[in-house]
């Protein structure tokens, strides 16, 4: 199980951000406003953080360790801004067994130029 | 600015997590199939930790520090599950400054009885 990798891969779309803001109640206009953004030290509209993060939770739950996971933990640095269109590749890696199915796992998402945007790690239980 | 707290409140229903499961790609049997849910730890479904940590992004961009936030990091321990219909209250609290605009913040979000289904923190520049 140690050093086992998965991943998957998702283009950001406005209407993605579009619908996560209406379901998680951000609505920034950093997000959603194109004026607002344009004068913002990014210079154009940014995705949601957790709506990028969430792709992490994804491969978690889908591949790796898979259906019966447990999240215990989750810690997100975000290094750079992720704009609309960007294909965000969200990849895991299983560091080490804590305690007996409980595994600590390497987190992070890249972009399409393989910047890292976001890196941290997870704690999840195996059930 | 230290001390200084601010709130969300949002119920959380099946639609939510099923809109959630379709934008994150999480689509974990846990949080849609009942049958698989019932014979699972939790009894039930649960809500994907992700769309309930994304309450917490939605008080710090919308309410405190509020617009022009940027995300620099976020931890989340997720402590309890959180059901469908459960009304989750985000809550953040400005803990200290770092460095000049870069604020720890604490987070936590709570259930309608009380219990906090996740803790943690993030660090928030105010731009």
């Amino acid at each position: 199980m140690i050093g086992k990798k998965a991943s998957i891969t998702k283009v950001i779309s406005e209407a993605d951000v579009e619908k996560f803001a209406e379901l998680s109640l951000d609505i920034n206009p950093i997000h959603l406003d194109e004026e607002y953004a344009e004068k913002s030290v990014f210079g154009k509209k940014i995705a949601h953080g957790f709506l990028v993060g969430s792709l992490i939770s994804a491969v978690i739950a889908n591949k790796l360790p898979g259906y019966g996971s447990i999240y215990l933990k989750q810690e997100m640095n975000f290094k750079r801004p992720v704009f609309l269109g960007d294909e965000i590749t969200a990849e895991v890696e299983i560091l080490e067994e804590i305690k007996p199915s409980v595994f600590r796992i390497g987190t992070k998402c890249t972009n399409q130029s393989g910047d890292i945007v976001i890196d941290g790690f997870a704690v999840i239980k195996k059930g």
